[in-house]
């Protein structure tokens, strides 16, 4: 089943022209696009960045090597919203020895939470129940005060924002008695951590940084630093166990570049390599890039009201629809370019089913483009109405979440 | 009486050729020097180098107001052993206004303390008492972690230096009620400093780093980082108290380019300048560069027996002496490069009538070379039979000193 939705998924957009009406030719948009963990622009292509990065693609044969254990696979597997891995074969292998391994993934809290930030966390949930895995979760305000761009925001707004954040991170369902928060800007944290990321930062040169990151010299010592503290909670674990435990971090594929050149450390101070696996970006609504916080009407907040949804998706939701009914009767839509199709496919509709009679319903002109963005709607708005309930929840249970050292 | 021993203070090395016999010319010389946190060599022209720095010469009108508030003046202020300052008008200037300062200082935990390390430590105890001020005392084990020079060395083995030398930090007799030591890498100190070394990060430039202190690319981006680490002493004592404090740091001048840096960033944050009071450095035995820890037999350890004192000195001073007694006699010796007077001078002997007879008479040639050599091994072995008293005694101490957050 893998396969049949793998070709249908298109997370990334299309890159569009300015006035949205005309798609830019694949070939060349194809060589536009750029993926730093500051920058995500232009039509990825995800094979090309699989060859860019060096990673390997999520195969069935590692998909029924996972499944042997979890039984089922989570949709966003099946359908390869996580689409390519590091080390994953040596993590099973592992896992199979008796040897179980902890997840690290995190957040850079530079505003509120929208959709596209939790789609990585879902599946870490699921991989959390399955696996009965440790997780280990950083909120790397400090990273987002370095790279802000409102000059006069300080450290202290960021350290506020994760907080907030960190209400979403525990609505998604995680078990308290084996999820740890870890927030830079807090002292036990950062004290935690220095003495590895000091380990950590001692084997990565300036030059490393900057053919990796694209940095210059006018960037800040503390861009520099930053991902040696990045790099720490894949070995923290290990370094308070006083034993080697191996480590699976799922991230959007952004971030990656932090763990590509943190990888080559971690063995010289005597870890494992984390296993690391890669999701695509979720679509914005406008269809011109990544779902980003700094846009907002291309985006749906986890705090937004069912009425704001409803207006979102009706105004922004870019559309494969036809000009007029007729046409779209007659001609059908294509889902494969419909923001609210991929979203359904990527993050609001499990059931392969359903999603696939959407796929043929609207291809063929029998579902128009408002019957599809009614039916997003009530999938988003049922999401965000229980995601807020335990989002206020969330509050009383903060606390259980921070790591006490 | 200050400007009578300043012409005679020598406290850097004159250049010497490889064979130790002739000195170099001093046109040529002068020119050679280098002075960084990282390495200091060549024979230091202080006057050049107040040049060089962008600093202030130390003088008698600005010593005459420390004198009125101290009543005496520290033989190393009197005899410019302290040469050079920045802001240190403004210092008195808010002192008078009743707004006092806290001293900040430190130790690079390289290896065991030798008597050229003390050199600022004395002059810092007697600040502390007579200004009633409050001590900040920062051990930069990570950093020497990240410029060791053996590169199998631990992070955990400059941590246990920094231990071996808080004792003696604390054997110079400064009060434990005012004086708090920071340990860089114990993460109660860490964690502490991590979130105002981040916004210090913020404000320097890579390109800065580079300009000031000599690195590349190929530096890491620990050594890139941790000049925020150093910088951040100088405000904490501000941002516990939630109030601007002045700040005076004492320090060989080898470290002032890290507060070069961090001087033009500390204003942005809203805090003082710190006022910066500069030494020159001890000279080593052999007389060819500052004392040093890796080279032994320059050095007298805190740690050294009698013994060990009296065959340094007697093999290894560079002395000012003649070829030949009769000659000695006849022509006298020269006080200026003896390594054993400018001993006396900087550290050893602070009666001034005493260093001026010792200075006549060994320019007349009525003192021998092994009656000066014999006068200071004295006064060596009599400071450090005191100081290793006190060095065992800090070993019950040392917690009344660490910094409790």
């Amino acid at each position: 089943m893998a396969e049949a939705w793998e070709i249908q998924i298109r997370v990334a957009p299309l890159k569009l022209n300015k006035d949205k009406t005309k798609v830019k030719s694949m070939a060349k948009a194809a060589d536009e696009f750029t993926v730093t963990p500051w920058e995500v622009s232009g039509n990825v292509d995800y094979q090309k960045l699989i060859k860019q990065f060096g990673t390997e693609p999520l195969t069935d044969d590692i998909l029924n090597r996972i499944k042997k254990h979890t039984k089922e696979l989570h949709f966003m597997l099946r359908r390869k919203v996580f689409f390519s891995h590091r080390d994953l074969k040596w993590l099973l292998d592992e896992y199979e020895k008796k040897n179980k391994f902890f997840l690290y993934t995190g957040r850079g809290p530079s505003g509120p939470v929208h959709i596209g930030h939790m789609l990585p966390w879902m599946l870490t949930k699921w991989l959390q129940d399955k696996f009965d895995a440790e997780l280990w979760f950083q909120f790397t305000d400090d990273e987002k005060f370095l790279f802000r761009k409102k000059q006069d925001a300080q450290l202290e707004d960021y350290q506020k924002i994760s907080y907030e954040n960190a209400l979403d991170v525990i609505a998604v369902g995680f078990d308290p008695k084996k999820t740890h928060f870890l927030i830079n800007s807090l002292p036990e944290h950062a004290g935690l951590m220095h003495d590895e990321a000091i380990k950590i930062a001692d084997r990565i040169t300036a030059s490393t940084v900057k053919a990796s990151f694209g940095f210059e010299d006018s960037y800040s010592i503390g861009q520099f630093f930053i991902t040696a503290i990045q790099a720490v909670p894949a070995i923290l674990p290990s370094v308070l166990a006083g034993k080697n435990i191996p480590c699976l971090i799922p991230l959007g594929v952004d971030q990656d570049p932090h763990f590509r050149v943190a990888r080559d450390v971690y063995p010289k101070l005597g870890f494992y390599k984390p296993a690391i696996l890669h999701s695509k970006f979720m679509t914005g609504l406008l269809a011109d890039g990544k779902m980003s916080a700094s846009v907002p009407q291309s985006t749906i907040y986890t705090t937004d009201t069912p009425k704001e949804v409803e207006e979102k998706i009706r105004k922004h939701a870019f559309s494969g629809g036809r000009n007029s009914l007729e046409e779209h009767r007659r001609l059908g839509g294509n889902p494969d370019i419909d923001v609210c199709y991929q979203w359904l496919q990527a993050f609001f509709e499990p059931d392969d089913k359903k999603l696939l009679k959407i796929y043929n319903d609207y291809k063929s002109g029998r579902m128009l483009t408002s019957e599809l963005k009614e039916y997003t709607i009530e999938k988003i708005n049922a999401f965000l109405k229980e995601h807020q309930k335990k989002r206020e929840l969330a509050k009383k249970q903060l606390n259980k979440f921070i790591f006490k050292p």
